[in-house]
This record gives C-alpha cells, sequence and structure tokens, in this order.
C-alpha cells in the first residue's frame, strides 16, 4: 500500500483565476482544490499562478521577441507544468479579460500551453458559468490543450443555498465532492495522456 | 434629391477595436469605415471610441456604485450612441481581452449596451477572425445587443495580395467595397429597429 | 380600449418542435404558447408546423430545382409566417437532428427564414436545453433569422417541482407567466423589426 | 524495421459521414481516408460506417431498453470502434441531422461513443466547413469523445482549384497530404489515450 503510494507519479498543476475581486468564489474554488490535493496526497501538485499583474497584451510591447519580464516569469510557470486549472468566472456568456489576457501572453510563440491536459470549474450567475467553459474549450483547440470531459463543474453560486462564505471559501460540501472528481478526473487523465514534463515520484 | 439626403436620419456609432497594436489591422477597418461614412454622407456618425485606458475589470474597483472616471467617460460615449460597430481580432479563436473588457465595463448597471444595433468585422489569420465573430454574437445575447446578419466580413488578412498597407490601412478595394456594405446594413437595421438616442437629421 | 385592441397589428407565428417524441415537454410549451396568445389576443397567431414527415435532407432530391412536395409545403408555411417559435429540445449539447433538418430544408433556395423574427424555449436536463439555445443562434445567423434576445428560456425539466404532467403539458405557472413574457418580446420585436407579411388586423 | 512494423498496434476507426448526397465530398474525403490508411500501414484500420437507414431519433421508438434492430446495429459498429473519423459537411453554420441523428442514436445508454479518440475534417463553403467542426466539438463533450487538436482540416471546396472531381473524389495532393497528417494524429493521440479495445497487432 504505502510502496503503491509511493510510486504515484506526480502532476505538476498550474491554477489559473480569471477574476480579480478579493473575495471571488472562483479563486475560493483554486484554494479548495489546493487543500483536496494536499489532503488526499493524489499526486497533483496544484499551484496557484497570479495574473494581475500582467499588461493588457500588446505585440507591440514584444522587442527583440523578447517579453517584458513579468510576461516572462509567468510564462514559465505555464511551461513546468503538467497540466492546467482554470477557475473561471463568466462575464456577459464569455470568459473574462482577465483569464484571456493571461492564456493570450501564454499563446504568443512558443505556445507553453501546447500538449498539455487541462480541466475547467466555473462559479456564477445562470448556469454557473457554463457558456463560458464552453468557450474557453473553444480557446483550448488552437492552444492545443485537452481538456477532460467529464465531470463537468458549474456551480450556480447565487441559488441558495450559499455555496461560498463571505470571503469566497468554498463551505458546500457536495460541491467539495465533485471538485474534488474533477481533480481526480485530471490527474487521471494527465496520466494517460503522458502529460508529464519530469518523472518526479513521491518520496 | 437635396432634400431626400437632408431628411436622412442620423445614427450615431460607437466604433471600438480589440487591438492595441498601433499597425493594427482593426483599427485600420475603423479608420476605412469613418472614411466611407463621410464620403457617402449615408447618415453613419462614426466615432472611433478609444478604449486603451481602462483598467482590467474588477468590481472592486467600483465604490458607493461609482465607476472608475475613465470608466465612467467610456459608459457615456456608449450610452450616447444609437449603435455599436467593432472591429475585432481574433486571439485564441476567441475576442481579444482589451475587447471584452470595454464591453464587461460598459455591462455592469445600467448595461449601456442594451437595445443597440451591431456589426462586427474582423480581420486576421484563419477564417480571418471568424471564429471570434461567433463568440461575439454569443456575448451579444446577453448585452442585449442586436447584431446584423448580413453581411458577414472577416478578413483572411495574411493571403495575398495583401489588403492592408505597413500601417494598418485598408489598400483593397474589393473589401472596402464589403466593408460600405456592412455599414449600410448597419444603418438600415439601426433604423428599422428604431435605434436612436435622438432624431437628429441632416441640416 | 377597444379600439385600441382591434388595431393591433397581426403577427403570424410558425412554431415548431425539435422532438418527436408524443409526451415531448417542447412540444408541450408549443401548446401553451398557443393557449396564452388566444387567452390574451395579444396579436399573436401561432401556427403549430408539423416537421416529421420531412425526409432526411439529401439535395439529391431536388429535380429540377423543385423540392419533394412536402418539402414544399413545409417550405411554403415558414414563408407565410412573420415569425418563427422554436421549442427546441437538447440532445448531446446541441439542437436535435428533427430541427437541424427542418431549418436545412427550408434554408435552401429561396431560403424562407430570411429576415424572420424568432424567439426560441427549451426544457431538458443540465442547463434546461440552453446550449442549444446557442448553437441555434448560431445557425440563424447564416438564415437571416433576428432572434430576441429577452428574455431567455431554458427550463430544467427534470428538477424539482415537476412542471409538466405526464402528457408533456405545461403545469408551472412561473414557467408559464415566463413564456408570456417571451411571446410578447416576439411580438414586439417583430413589429419593431417591420416583420409583417401582411398587414392585416384585428376584425 | 518490419519487426517494427509488426509491433505496431491496430487502431480500429469507425468513419461516419455527415452527408446523404452520393457525389458528396466529404464522403470522398473518407474514401481517401481509407485510401492512404491501406497504403501507409501506419495501424489505422478505417471502416466506412453507414448512418443512411437510421430513423430520425425518437426516443419512443425504444421498446423494453432495446433499439431497432438497424440502431442496434450501428451502436455495435460504433463500440467496436477504439475511434471516430466525422467527415462533416456544414449546413447553417452547423452540422447536418444526418449526421446529428447517428450520434444522437449511439449516445443512448450505454453511450458508446465514451471514452474514443475522435477527428474531424470537413469541405464545403465558406470556412470549409469550419463552423460545424466547433459545434462538433462541442457535442463531444458530452459524449466524452476526446477530438484531436492538430491538424486541422477544413476544406473550402468551391474555392478554385478544384480539389474534388465530379464523383467526389478527392483530386489536391495538398489537401491529400494534410488529410494523411490528420490520420497520424489521430492514430497517435489514440495511442497515448490508449483507446484500444483489443491489442491486437499487425501479423
Amino acid at each position: 500500500m504505502e510502496a503503491a503510494m509511493a510510486a504515484k507519479p506526480i502532476i505538476k498543476v498550474a491554477a489559473l483565476c480569471g477574476s480579480l475581486r478579493k473575495g471571488s468564489y472562483n479563486r475560493g474554488l483554486i484554494r479548495s482544490a489546493i487543500e483536496i490535493s494536499k489532503e488526499t496526497t493524489n499526486g497533483l501538485q496544484i499551484e496557484y499562478v497570479e495574473v494581475s499583474a500582467l499588461p493588457m497584451i500588446n505585440t507591440d510591447l514584444e522587442v527583440d521577441g523578447k517579453y517584458p519580464p513579468v510576461v516572462e516569469e509567468f510564462r514559465q510557470k505555464i511551461l513546468q507544468a503538467d497540466s492546467v486549472f482554470f477557475a473561471s468566472p463568466e462575464y456577459n456568456y464569455s470568459v473574462s479579460p482577465v483569464l484571456k489576457n493571461a492564456i493570450d501572453w501564454a499563446s504568443r510563440p512558443p505556445n507553453v500551453w501546447a500538449g498539455k491536459a487541462a480541466a475547467v470549474v466555473s462559479a456564477g450567475g445562470g448556469f454557473g458559468g457554463g457558456r463560458a467553459q464552453h468557450h474557453l474549450r473553444q480557446i483550448g483547440v488552437f492552444l492545443d490543450l485537452h481538456f477532460i470531459n467529464k465531470p463537468e463543474l458549474a456551480i450556480p453560486a447565487f441559488q441558495p443555498p450559499a455555496k461560498f462564505d463571505q470571503h469566497g471559501n468554498l463551505t458546500d460540501p457536495q460541491v467539495r465532492e465533485k471538485l474534488m472528481q474533477v481533480l481526480v478526473s485530471l490527474y487521471n487523465f494527465s496520466l494517460r495522456l503522458g502529460c508529464r514534463n519530469k518523472m518526479d515520484q513521491y518520496p
């Protein structure tokens, strides 16, 4: 048993949030995902990657084939990840500009998203962000991201009962359970696709 | 004849560009649209609305129900327009964050897009921005924008022969003709929908 | 009052259902829409247009520029309508083949959808058919249909409490109220667009 | 060399065409794909699966949990395949009803598409079927199909020079080369995902 766990390959996940709001539910989902991954030692190493400092994309900012330092730093973090976890609010039936901006910078040559596994979750009104998820999946075709299909998690955050507290922390156990299933699916799909930059294993 | 022209109602159009690049082809399309509208005196008054100074959307920036001054100024310009003309590059199969950011700010309550007529054109690689146009149309459902259906103009800008000069100015007469047809369609659809804040007429 | 009603223009609506199931909730929505239009005399004349007899589309069936009689009969009904009301189930995140088949036949030259106003409602699992509605709206761009934006009605039919009886009849008063709002919106938008083949008025 | 080839795993591919037209370009693409797979012995075994005999979907036709024989026969062919190759015409900016109908029947419980790799190609006007491809990809999320991202092949069939002969046979060598690349990508992605019902190997 111990031995089996020990051999479980690590999948490094870059987690991006599409909201800049302090109390964002979607950033809360990332905090929960990190907690879950630590508690279950299921092989996922999730790192929250900040995107708020990126300038609005403008390829005129690329000089001599170099990106602004803050962009380059961000691109390196994506490059080093095996997989990607998006927590995407839905603004006007699509993804937020914050998230799209990060996506677009990292897609500049060489596209550092290419070939990675990905999952998207969302919390919001209406369909809980479900429409934004479909836009993100279409974007992913060009990025060459491979999204898991199941389970899908779009949380209708404004329907009672409350699923998040005032700080944006996920409090609903059923949603937390589904979030765990998303993570397990992402982990398994990453392995299935062979999405590992390094073959690091648990000690 | 003169009299008929004189009675032609004015449709005020806000024109937005989704690129910050200096040599943007899409901004070039707006310059051409403005030229065309002046030459033909067809009743369209197109104003280019700058969006580059808007902060990345974050509703935490809304204090006491007020928007940052630069946002409020932008919202007023949209509010005063009868119709909207989008020149939208396509980044990774969707709209650019620059454009989405402007859209999202103006959608905050009260949504100043509501009920207006709209048109979108694009220049880019692949399908010339056609996928981004469909995303924008879906966004428009929530915004309550009424897009013209025909004609559609998505310009495959990187296929020979060159359609723009090095400064992003449209040089292709056939594309210019199609652009004119888009403008005529937007004008007629705006009238058909009764999209007029004011009943101003030509002097 | 009477006089005002008397002058209300009639909008003829063709109503299509995307399901062949006997107990279809979506056909139930059309029955309710017809009832509502009769009770409120709001100027809508809704006719249910059967699409089950249409052959699977195959342009090889078009001989000497003529369509099979059953197709031609269907096309005439669409042609005579001012507006269209779609009750669209969602199959696998898109529209049903039954509905798409009817749409495709009527789009053959001359496209008899062109320029009409339209509305779509749906009942189903998940988002209640919301994804299919977005596909239908994209299809509508090519058809040159002008969909109302608001209100949107996608009914999560399998969430309690029951909203339909075993025969597919709509029983939920709140959904019925929303359906009425959709019809009022379609009526007003049809007038706004000038979608009237004839200027018939109430007697 | 021989030995290496001998060990190459077989991937069984079900190929579906969304057109019933005799001279369909899309069926021509399937014929070419089968030829390519035979000539290159790259491990793909492509079988054309006829869908024209399927009744229009209506779950009332399911009796005692059984499907009509022609439907059941079709479902078995999908079930036995490791991967799926769609040749999808675009009708009115979406997939054809013929293809959607086949998709929907095979998605009925148990969903026989689940977990397979997939690729889509298209030939048509406008963007060559590119919009239909995106609809199909969204459908694939619910089906649990894993589409390859690259390369994409959407053939603008009506732009000169002619790419197909009058019988719908692909004649353009460049398109044929791209088609081969799609097949190689599908093969590799199928292996990467472990999409093999059987571990059959070349003799």
